[in-house]
């Protein structure tokens, strides 16, 4: 029996998949390359969350793999509609970001809480001035996102004395549904997006949104850009309608020296590393050698993406 | 009968004291008039930890406070030979600072972890740079000092996932003594000074210290500026003998403009405010109050600090 062609949309071979040698034939394409060899190819691994090829080069007919993995938590750039219709497996990677994400919010929660920020100004300009910063345990967060990263933030905020309420498209158990989401905002002290980008989540934070925060409030976004009208935070965060944001996901990425975003007052800007701590693409790379095992093994996929929903749902014990 | 005479030293009337009223007859002092006001008081109430005023007016001989209370956790800068020699009994203000000096040491740490100060410099330069951040979760620290503060700093860092290695003066059930202090900081990723200021602890923290270090490794101090021997660690930080450090006090406070410290590389200075969250004074004169209406009813008093050790032994269960 021939090897199943792997083919790996990264121009940079990472080096853990050579453990699949014998089992796969590996094939590196760019993305110019990607549509001549998608329909030999029985599996495509693709590295770049934010590459909009596959979308654009899927077959509508023909032969096409049988599998897609994304290695990441969010596959919004990879669904389309004939992908969704075919009966392709899509899977995620699931796993490896939400602990380093969930670290990452925590970090930037303590950030505001102790005005790190407002420290390092102050250091930079030799000026001895004290403040009063605000305790964590007590304060109240929105989690808005019930899947497996919005479930880890939860975890470490409540270990902290947080008292979070974790947000859901539906309500179940401990989650609460989209509905209960305005009232949950207006007594929060941070507001935090974890949610899968989908037509649903698409510009949500916006205008009206942040008009409902408290002034004292924080909002965050490690989720996808998309789903905050940047314009709208901006001004928000003018007005002082808010207190601070910190966005480590943006609608175009990477942001542009130009984009206005770089120096809007009580706003953190990172670049997209909220979930890369070192040996992440190590990880990442296991956790697909793995997953390319039971597949051979005609076992099960974990992992495997509602694509009519967008996500890998989650379900609750007992559901 | 008369009421008690609480002497307060502090120009700044505390309206929460006015609780006392019919209780104690309140006079307040500033350093100049205390030597005079002294020996007439019955209780004296200490605001600014920072005070050297007390130990150089405190009478040797005669009427004195039976009671010295000091509004912080530390109470290196109140005690004297004579004080201590007395029948005086000090005490502190634990239980205030605890929980906003582990959230500000976890925050820190965080901060290194995820290279924020990183972040918000590159955002100055309006620069999209990733990079690689560390994960906290298996991580390794020290924190050194026992007390209530070091214990606080080690649950929120378990919480956090991070393996903890507390370090006390003797070793006792989960606490290390000081014998064990050198192995275990030769591991440590985090090195966390929550120690009293005492004639043991003084310099302690020096260049054999920090090349114990590992050259991944941070240094946070949230005790006291002297037991850092603070030209070592800016020598250490600028050969890089340790990734980073954080202070929150130090030998003289405040920091001048000129002080070498605000620019060492890789070194956050702050302000002395690991512990001062919104409300503080408050909190610490509903405690004083308390702890006044205990003293007047004759009961014991919590807090009370052993003036030979310089601090308030914290007992184990059991012991």
């Amino acid at each position: 029996m021939s090897e199943p062609t792997l083919l790996v949309l990264d121009t940079d071979p990472s080096p853990r998949l050579g453990r699949l040698t014998g089992r796969a034939r590996i094939r590196y394409t760019d993305e110019a390359g990607l549509a001549a060899r998608l329909p030999s190819a029985d599996v495509l691994l693709v590295w770049d969350f934010a590459s909009d090829a596959v979308r654009a080069a899927w077959p509508g007919e023909g032969p096409r793999p049988a599998w897609v993995h994304m290695a990441s938590a969010g596959v919004d750039r990879l669904l389309c509609p004939e992908l969704t219709a075919s009966g392709t497996v899509v899977t995620n990677a699931r796993g490896i970001f939400e602990r380093p994400i969930a670290e990452y919010v925590t970090g930037l929660v303590l950030a505001f809480a102790k005005d790190f920020p407002g420290t390092l100004e102050l250091q930079r300009r030799r000026q001895w001035r004290h403040r009063e910063s605000t305790q964590l345990a007590g304060s109240r967060a929105v989690v808005v996102g019930a899947g497996p990263v919005g479930r880890e933030i939860t975890r470490l905020l409540i270990a902290l004395g947080v008292r979070v309420a974790l947000v859901g498209r539906r309500a179940r158990r401990t989650i609460h549904g989209a509905e209960d989401l305005d009232r949950l905002t207006a007594l929060a002290d941070w507001v935090i997006c974890a949610a899968p980008l989908t037509e649903s989540t698409r510009g949500m934070f916006d205008a009206r949104f942040f008009g409902l925060m408290q002034p004292s409030a924080r909002f965050i976004n490690v989720g996808r850009g998309p789903m905050v009208v940047e314009d709208d935070l901006a001004e928000a965060l003018r007005r002082r309608w808010i207190a601070g944001a910190a966005l480590d996901v943006f609608e175009q990425e990477p942001l542009g020296p130009q984009s206005p975003l770089w120096d809007v007052p009580d706003l953190i800007v990172s670049p997209h590393m909220s979930g890369d701590t070192a040996g992440w693409r190590d990880r990442l790379s296991e956790q697909f050698v793995a997953m390319y095992e039971l597949w051979a093994a005609g076992e099960p996929l974990p992992n495997v993406v509602d694509k009519q929903r967008g996500y890998v749902p989650v379900r609750e014990p007992g559901e």
